[in-house]
């Protein structure tokens, strides 16, 4: 019998028991014994829970028993959980979870106490929900250079964005109608602004560099709140979708992470992810591309992952190699955002003529967009010229009413 | 210094020892130690290749040096590759292979011999090339029951398939392209008569159910040689694409597992894997549906995924885990393909009446389809009804000429 404890009986965290107990003959079978969890640890109460009799306030009851081994957290947040996690490792007990903003902040230091405890710290619910994405990233891919990850990582604005696409709705509509659904939070801030994608693509590049950590806090991030029906409408003409991405482009002297939105060719692959269903093409030297879709969230999909983890650590304790260990990098990981050069869709008010735009751009190549709203003017500005966020941003400053500048993958 | 022997230098053998080269830094900084190929297997000479000194035929320079603890079989086929795999794992050599023929057929023997002598037996190539599908699925999804895998798993079929939708091409003139391509062999059977399809999801069948072998040999199976330009104008027409899908199917009482032209909604996100593209739905009862999509072949992606599996060897040596052993079932595990149940397009000569179809399939719910070729009769037949294959071929015996039946997926 192998004993773990959930922390935080939460969303995901009452998942984790009802998958364990939904599969138990399955996971027994797989592991030569039998998966039990033994203590939930939680401030509240759940008398209607079948769990209920497991449920405790006090982490002695977690931390001081031998018989668990493994603790899965999934408290959220990275104060309580912080705290806990450094604490389960510490003495010895690896430490299943989803929680990306606490890997994504203090995974360096988390990996480094798993360490030297002999036990592992391990997240492959923490990006993608149930679709696997971390231990194939570093095991199945691990002869090759990463060049590339974009993904589309947040189910809440993806399914957004599908909604003003094929609805029409505006966002605030649309967020409303997210909400109501239970896909997006009262304050939905962490969702709506990248902060969600920012932290699961630091978590994918470092992972991809080998371990050399990548502080989500750095990243260029913009999020999905400036995105207008207007903005639907251009990418309905050129035959495309808008897409949150979060970006990672390995390069030689650094790479560029980032997050932002995209208009994406309803051709391209990535175009398949629609509604709250996340997609993440991984670029290897050697593979080419592969993608990876699916649940990016949702309470069953996401604890089978975090389960996966526990059989993982079950079968393979002690051994402390699920991921390279992170480092803090004495050489920069992230190049400037302003070096980054990609293709822009601009639109401009009608008044500006396509000699300012010349003026206000004139290492960039720039063409016309295949459509034009009423009352605007919109171009298209070149990669390949000497394009950058800099630049970008002086040619911008010529022009008293930029509608919107939005990035074309 | 890790020390390995690739058998067979043909395009994937080739292959590896350019990943090795190619990413030697990255694989050393991972393992701790350099990955070099010692001797290359094979009876022709290479004089050009970087790596002919490393050529010879005399296999006991393989088998007999103990430096060497990881081979690679690149041999193809399950004649010599089988004495070869045979010969290495009784040593206690872990053998790496992208092999699917040999691992489909042998694989039960070829696993125990590997238990017996505390080596691996590893195959992450022989599916999905580059994609990694075979380590998520038995890892990462470990926490769930697999309910259903459907895939594109050969690229060769499914570029004839492309080239006959986007081109109006016919099967004869899209298999000639193909060849000249160089993605479809001179003898092109075992891929347009589904038998590579059917040794891929009888591997993946197999890892689905925890070992439990499924013969490749038992598997209902149709090619895609009677597809026709006119059944295209169906798929068009009906917003489809057609795909050969590999099909497996988890019921409690066995599993139906085939492989079968399917026509494929262009909405599915399955329709994405256009070209040589594979991809790959594996649906658990946790997780829900999650794909994988990438290059299903080629030289570098297939041999990424078998350098993958020689540093994931490399790191775990003389752990016999990579995957739950094969064994043969002693319950049936297929179900008789005649009981399963699924919508079909029955195309017909418009002499036939609405009343003799009726009375053919006197159970079966029907319905016209939305569109019928020139002199064409085309109607739909539900699976809701109590159709089975046996019942189907009784239907159709009062027809005198069946223009096609097509699965919809």
């Amino acid at each position: 019998m192998k004993s773990i404890a959930i922390l935080g009986f939460g969303v995901v965290g009452c998942g984790v028991a009802e998958v364990i107990e939904m599969n138990k003959e399955r996971i027994a079978k797989r592991l030569g014994e039998e998966l039990r969890v033994k203590k939930i640890l939680d401030i509240h109460e759940f008398p209607d829970s079948p769990f209920a009799n497991l449920v405790t306030t006090e982490k002695e009851e977690v931390f001081d028993d031998p018989e668990i081994s493994i603790v899965v957290e999934t408290i959220g947040g990275a104060r309580i959980a912080y705290e806990y996690t450094k604490q389960a490792l510490s003495v010895g007990k690896t430490v299943v979870t989803s929680n990306k903003e606490l890997v994504s902040t203090h995974g360096v230091e988390l990996m480094k106490i798993a360490h030297d405890h002999n036990c592992n710290y391990i997240f492959e619910a923490s990006v993608g929900g149930g679709i696997p994405i971390i231990r194939p990233l570093h095991r199945c891919l691990a002869a090759n250079k990463i060049e590339r990850i974009v993904g589309i990582v947040n189910g809440t604005t993806n399914y957004i964005l599908t909604q003003m696409a094929e609805n029409g709705s505006d966002f605030e509509t649309a967020l409303k109608e997210a909400q109501a659904k239970g896909y997006a939070e009262n304050n939905p801030s962490a969702d709506v602004d990248g902060i969600d994608a920012q932290r699961k693509i630091a978590i994918l590049s470092t992972i991809a560099l080998d371990g050399a950590y990548v502080d989500p806090t750095k990243l260029f991030t913009v999020g999905i709140t400036s995105i207008t029906t207007k903005d639907m409408e251009y990418a309905k003409e050129m035959n495309a979708s808008i897409k949150l991405l979060a970006v990672f482009e390995n390069g030689d002297e650094g790479s560029f992470v980032y997050v932002a939105p995209h208009l994406v060719s309803k051709e391209h692959p990535l175009a398949v992810a629609n509604d709250v269903f996340n997609a993440i093409m991984v670029t290897g030297n050697a593979l080419g591309d592969a993608m990876f879709y699916g649940q990016g969230a949702g309470k069953l999909a996401t604890a089978s992952a975090v389960v996966g983890d526990i059989m993982d650590a079950a079968e393979h304790q002690s051994r402390n190699a699920h991921i390279a260990e992170w480092y803090e990098s004495e050489t920069p990981v992230l190049k400037p955002i302003e070096e980054h050069r990609i293709s822009v869709l601009l639109r401009l008010p009608d008044s500006v003529s396509d000699d300012q735009i010349e003026k206000a751009f004139p290492e960039i190549s720039c063409q016309p967009c295949v459509y034009e709203a009423e009352g605007e003017k919109a171009v298209i500005l070149g990669k390949d010229g000497d394009l950058n966020e800099a630049k970008l941003a002086i040619g911008l400053e010529n022009f008293e009413n930029v509608l919107n500048v939005i990035r074309i993958f």
